[in-house]
């Protein structure tokens, strides 16, 4: 198994993802503060804080939006403090401590709508998966800046959930799943033994019909079907099926539980053999905000809820740190540069809920979700855009791993990486360009290995040690120069013939990147348009969508441009398609 | 235009639909009396009959289904009375009679639930839907039977429901329409004009935010996002959408409105030409059970609700009596053999909610609805069960109509049919064998036409009078027979290549109906099977569900079998298929 390094152990030192970072820093995080003002998200905790009742403004969940960006905020502290950051958060996390009730239980919609009625409704309440976010953001704000805040009151918000909730005491589990995952972080973090064992609860009560479905749905909806060690298939609502299977992940890990983790890997496994997109966007039904049945995968139906996305990331992080397996890591990285990141807008200010693979001619759009009407400034539920927020404010987290024979370059980018004794900068242009620099900075005298992920997705690549090939476990000495040559030329994909709705159809990727088709750059319209066989040619476009590079595909009778997904509906929002036809 | 028959007027003396009425009459109409007692529905009734309240059983529109019933019983009485039938039917309604409020006013929720509480929440209380079909069970009553008890309940709401809508009144529509083709048919009944006003009024105020959308849905979901003149596509809900349609068409016809007439057949082209099942289902989306975009039909994530293939059905019958075009009654023909009747199991006495096109291996139904589970015996939202039980039993409505230039054979059945001085006997064993055989029983001596439509899906057809071609305008004498003979052989069809989801597909269809696959049926996953051209080769086979022709298809080694569409999910419930991969 990997280890996480130590926060402030990477550095993005530029490239694509410290850009993208840095919009998120200017502009989401801001554009956030304002729009919870504005939505009167954060007036709930002040009339919670003041005790007075009713006023409570938007769906029973909106705590959860203050705590992610509280999240947001801790991680961008560590990164790089600063005051206006650290007045906003502790503004806001003492407005969240007055908020907590005497014996250590907090939610604004409780309080103020339920006359502070709580678990009445465990199954749309969501009361726990608001204890969750916050629990996390708190973990967040004690490990980026040392300000414990915000821990005392997850702290004696978990002891309260630790006296309530258990056998022989309220038997009962939260319609939506993220406490499991919460808990054990808060575990990590105090050492508090009874944490880990109410997460284990929550994870091992599930599957028993403790919940009753809601409406039409059936226990799946909220993966109470089954106990989560049997199941082999993930079903139901795709957010609240990945953060379960995230924090069964950590209880697995944490408990030794190799039985539940093996269950894990296999569902982790038809997942993504079979009910996940191109993108890594996962979530095939609007209905339900579900997955679909393995291969059911429609481009245009496709749900793909950012919040889904970033949870598949999430519970791939904890498999990757479990087993050290490279298919983890490959997952993280097609999913965070294609279906996480086209839920934010170039500019940072609007968001999408869903991130479909196909909008077509004359589509139309019913619902504030529908990509068809383009990025939203926010949401009714706001769950993805803070999502996002510290999605982003963490991802050097993601960069690299350790363990006792080394440290592995997960995701490659411009970084400063500092381990203990170990230490070495990262050089690349990547995704964009497929060389990648390792510089060995520091170095212990004893043999360690330098590992690099080499992708799924590269056929070939090519490895250097100081100009000649050899192994990477070795003495290093400070100056030794690694260079990994990855073939990022654009590719066509062709899809898996049981997946009904893309047959006949090919993708274009290159490197990491998943391509798309928008009308605006076509001819021709885009749903009777087909390809051929031929050169693609890309084309290094500085100043079109932040710099992107762009590849001409050919068709009986000229070329249609493909630009990166992750930056479609930033110009014209219209037509598009990431899978399109080919004319045998 | 055409005119439908009085009703009589025509007469099933055999084969497949006859079996069908026979089916509905003797299992499923007694069966869903006993459903309605069970659930509570009745029980509805006799609370707010007894001026109770509290207590109320089901959901809010619950009334409907009693209403329905009673109008499948009316038409089961004018085909054919029964005491049995007849007591039912008058107790019944004397409990609805019993349930009306003095004003009028009649509603067994709002009386138990809400205390009286009338028309506080227009968007989803379906007031005026369940008035709705209140008023169609009470004119098919008066019509089947001459029973006026209904009646009189129906022209007591309907007048109330005139002193309190409209202009200058409570200016309001519902939210799922139904109620504006309800009140122009108790206009055609009873010739109150004030009736037909209100439906216009229900049809113009349509389109205008007079609705706020619930949910993340937006207007479109129950058609408030446009004037119904101004829609060119058809949107939303799909069995709202159809309801309206088909109000705004009999609203068009009656008011002699041309240019709302030209709109409604405007989006009923595009309806079927970019948003229609092979099989006549419509509804692409579970989500909101709503039409998708233009080509959005995939197979497995279809809708296709039941009780939308009978709104479509009333939807075309109302165009075709307004136009006498044959493409109407063309969907009607593909939509009642497919998608109306794949609603109800061969037995009578389980149902089906959706109608997917494609069962994949491995599915999962996570709601009582999905086809995955099997037919049902009856649902929480129980409106499908007796709309198919009234479409079975005024079945013989839709066979022939009648202008002023003769009579029109729309559907090819046994049949006995007279028209004042016109009659005429239909012979056919359609649809499992072409011929169709018109012998004249009376006729005027004045020149007539018998109109005998050419289904679309007929490439050929051949046509003779007593042995001879000849025209169908003339002088007809008793005893003349028309033979018409139609190519009912199996055929593949190849879908438009704008849907994604079955490109590279065929389907197999024969005559009208549509064919599907069993993995029952196969030795080979159908998930991975392909087909290749070759020889269709058809098999008889009397004693397989209830007596088909089956339809053996080529594949690399061996064959597949296929079975009509309707007839699935009869044996095993699993993997079925309409579309399968065509090896090129």
């Amino acid at each position: 198994p990997l280890r996480p390094l130590p926060l402030g152990s990477t550095k993005l030192t530029g490239g694509f993802w410290l850009n993208r970072q840095r919009i998120n820093r200017e502009t989401t995080i801001p554009a956030a503060a304002q729009r919870l003002e504005e939505v009167g998200t954060l007036r709930n905790f002040r009339r919670a804080a003041d005790e007075q009742t009713g006023g409570f403004a938007g769906k029973l969940f909106a705590d959860t939006d203050v705590y992610k960006w509280l999240e947001a905020v801790a991680w961008e502290q560590a990164r790089e403090p600063s005051t206006d950051l650290a007045d906003r958060q502790s503004t806001t996390s003492a407005l969240v401590a007055a908020a907590q009730d005497p014996d250590g239980y907090l939610n604004t919609y409780t309080r103020l709508a339920l006359d502070g009625q709580r678990y009445g409704d465990l199954e749309k309440g969501h009361e726990l998966y608001c204890a969750g976010h916050l629990l996390q953001a708190a973990v967040a704000q004690v490990r980026g800046t040392g300000d414990r805040t915000l821990l005392d009151v997850a702290c004696r918000f978990a002891d309260h959930l630790c006296k309530t909730f258990g056998p022989g005491r309220l038997e009962g589990i939260d319609g939506h799943p993220l406490i499991e995952m919460a808990l054990v972080e808060l575990y990590r973090e105090t050492g508090t033994a009874a944490y880990l064992e109410l997460a284990s609860y929550f994870v091992e009560a599930r599957g028993r019909g403790l919940l009753t479905p809601p409406g039409h749905h059936g226990p799946a909806y909220f993966q109470d079907h089954l106990p989560v060690r049997d199941v082999r298939t993930i079903a139901g609502h795709a957010v609240r099926a990945l953060y379960l299977a995230s924090g069964a992940t950590d209880v697995a890990v944490e408990t030794g539980d190799a039985e539940l983790l093996d269950a894990l890997q296999a569902t982790w496994s038809t997942m993504v053999e079979s009910q996940t997109y191109l993108t890594g966007g996962v979530g095939a039904r609007w209905y339900g905000e579900a997955f679909g049945d393995p291969f059911e995968l429609p481009p245009d139906a496709a749900y793909c809820e950012t919040c889904a996305a970033i949870a598949s990331v999430q519970w791939s992080w904890r498999l990757l740190l479990a087993t050290g397996e490279g298919k983890y890591a490959d997952l993280i990285e097609r999913t965070l540069y294609n279906a996480v990141i086209s839920g934010v807008s170039l500019d940072g200010d609007r968001f999408f809920y869903v991130n479909t693979l196909k909008v077509r001619n004359n589509a139309f759009a019913d619902d504030q979700r529908s990509a068809v009407g383009g990025r939203q400034p926010w949401f009714g539920t706001a769950c993805c855009p803070p999502n996002v927020m510290r999605t982003l404010s963490s991802l050097d987290q993601l960069i690299a791993t350790s363990d006792d024979d080394g440290v592995q370059v997960q995701l490659y980018a411009p970084a400063a990486v500092r381990v203990g004794p170990i230490g070495f900068e990262v050089e690349t242009e990547y995704p964009w360009h497929g060389t990648v620099r390792v510089r060995i900075t520091s170095t212990p005298d004893t043999p360690w290995t330098l590992g690099l992920r080499i992708p799924a997705w590269a056929e070939t690549h090519r490895l250097t040690v100081n100009g000649f090939e050899g192994p990477l476990r070795r003495v290093w000495a400070v100056g030794d120069e690694v260079v990994l040559e990855l073939p990022v030329a654009a590719r066509r994909t062709t899809p898996d013939e049981r997946i009904d709705s893309v047959r006949g159809c090919i993708a274009i990727e290159r490197g990491p990147l998943v391509y798309c088709f928008e009308q605006q750059d076509a001819d021709v319209v885009l749903d009777s348009a087909a390809v051929v066989a031929g050169e693609l040619i890309e084309h290094e476009q500085p100043n079109l969508l932040g710099g992107v590079t762009t590849v001409d595909v050919p068709t009986r009778n000229g070329t249609l441009t493909a630009i990166p997904y992750y930056a479609w509906a930033n110009r014209e929002v219209g037509p598009m398609t990431v899978w399109i036809r080919e004319d045998a």
